[in-house]
């Protein structure tokens, strides 16, 4: 393996609990990501030399990226990987917004995790670079995978099983857009979390599942006009609608215009919507912007694709060994 | 449409609660299915000339088939369709089990359905059809489709919604093979639908739609692997199994025979087990019949394809106005 002096990593959002798919379900997003970069540090262990934004902590116990990085490093070296006695330095560019519900805190951790990975020469293979991202996920938002997948892998992915991990990445129909609206509201991960329900009615769990797995099939057959239908979630948006002003209504336009359905994206408050077209989305982008301001709620809407890509390395010289 | 003088629908068995799939996926299988003849008889309303086992009633409100035809009759009538003043006798041959989990009464109900469609010269669509064998399955059987779509129109079956309908066909892995036993017990449908809890933890939830969505996935990708680690029920198996003797073992000797997964096969008692080859599945076949045999039940055991016709018309002679 050969060490790098430098690596910077780019990280795209993305829309976790897809629709019904609480946990399940994620979508990665272009238009959107943060970036890490990892460089050589003379002391031990890892630093923040950036948050990458004034709310973020700089104490590398606390920061996504940091944790993450900090676990690949244990898992290199706990694999036997000679590691060089210095630190590494991170530096954080957030393109997405905190606690929005667009990804950010997987993303960073993942940026967190390739770009340190890179620096050591990549000891680390993917199902190590998840896990990594997972323990500061866990710390951060929760244990779940559906914004980890999509980040790191690109696409749309299906988690089936965190332990043993098992995630299956799905067809991207060519004709899908959605419309990213994130109002200036923040919502803790953790609130969002709490109010979901600890038990569910069979018959809810039935037609949850029934959505989820029909989500599955329109991907595989490019029938957009059922993943509209299957956008029915009775487990997460009725209970976190009430936390979100302004969603009920951004949904409604949304449909109104021509969505084929609409959803909160992760723990919210951004809303999403989906569509089969750049014209139609650029409908249903003007209808939520008027819907939100209408309710005198100022929201950043935007038209984004699926970012087939995931994680990239943006810069990464020579290396030295 | 040309009235008929007699027409005779052969519709195969299936397995209902295909894995982790309660109420919404459901497989047909070769090999096994019931046949209902429908022809003219002299007096109003429908007649069951044949019941298709002593067990079953000859009471036309209680029989599957004939509830099913009664309700053609009626929507065709609701349609405006002209329906000659006769009524409609039919003869029942029962090839699955009673009680079985093999999709019985679904089969029957269906049969009845399209047999008597076909005599009235087909006035009713799918769809129709299957809401007049929905009623049947309703009194007979509880509200669900995830038999009934299979049987009627062959291969494996999504159920999205039954209110409105929604149904996806899904695809058939050419290597896919199922391994069905029946243990020489009956178990009332009824009985093993009251087991089924009525209230779901949402990380069981959240496990369960991950592995139906696993399911759709594998069958779209031809990953019978996959197929194999989804067949994870969190949601039935477990409430039914202790009401089925020797499926615990039968199940663990379908494992350590070579199935990819197993599970209980509608509302039981039969086992089914998942294979990708007929070789492999002659030798599932073999552990699971001796494991039976072990523990002194009764069981027969056959492999069987999925059936991707459905119910068809055996024999429909020239029309007669």
């Amino acid at each position: 393996m050969t060490l790098m002096e430098i690596a910077t990593c780019y990280v795209p959002g993305s829309i976790g609990n897809f629709g019904p798919g609480l946990d399940v379900l994620g979508a990665a997003t272009t238009g959107g990501g943060d970036s890490v970069t990892a460089t050589w540090h003379e002391s031990p262990g890892v630093h923040v030399l950036d948050p990458g934004h004034p709310d973020l902590p700089r104490d590398a116990d606390r920061h996504a990226s940091a944790i993450a990085a900090a676990a690949i490093i244990r898992t290199a070296s706990a694999a036997g990987v000679r590691l060089p006695r210095r630190g590494i330095a991170l530096t954080v560019r957030k393109g997405l917004p905190l606690s929005g519900g667009q990804g950010g805190s997987a993303a960073s951790a993942v940026a967190g995790a390739v770009a340190t990975n890179t620096l050591l020469g990549s000891p680390c293979d993917r199902n190590a670079i998840i896990l990594a991202a997972l323990e500061s996920e866990s710390q951060v938002a929760g244990r779940h995978l559906d914004n980890i997948a999509p980040s790191l892998l690109g696409g749309i992915c299906l988690v089936r099983s965190v332990d043993p991990l098992d995630i299956v990445q799905l067809p991207v129909p060519a004709r899908l857009r959605v419309v990213l609206a994130h109002p200036a509201q923040e919502l803790r991960t953790a609130d969002s979390r709490a109010v979901l329900p600890a038990q569910v009615d069979r018959s809810r769990v039935i037609r949850q599942m029934a959505n989820v797995a029909a989500i599955v099939a329109a991907l595989y057959s490019d029938d957009l006009l059922l993943l509209g239908r299957a956008m029915d979630d009775q487990l997460a948006e009725p209970a976190r609608s009430p936390l979100i002003p302004g969603f009920a209504a951004a949904k409604a336009a949304a449909l109104e215009a021509g969505a084929l359905g609409a959803s909160i994206s992760g723990a919210g408050p951004t809303m999403f919507a989906v569509c089969d077209s750049d014209v139609g989305a650029q409908r249903v982008s003007h209808a939520v912007r008027a819907a939100y301001e209408g309710l005198g709620v100022v929201a950043a809407v935007r038209v984004a694709r699926i970012d087939t890509h995931g994680a990239r390395i943006e810069r990464s010289p020579v290396g030295a060994g």
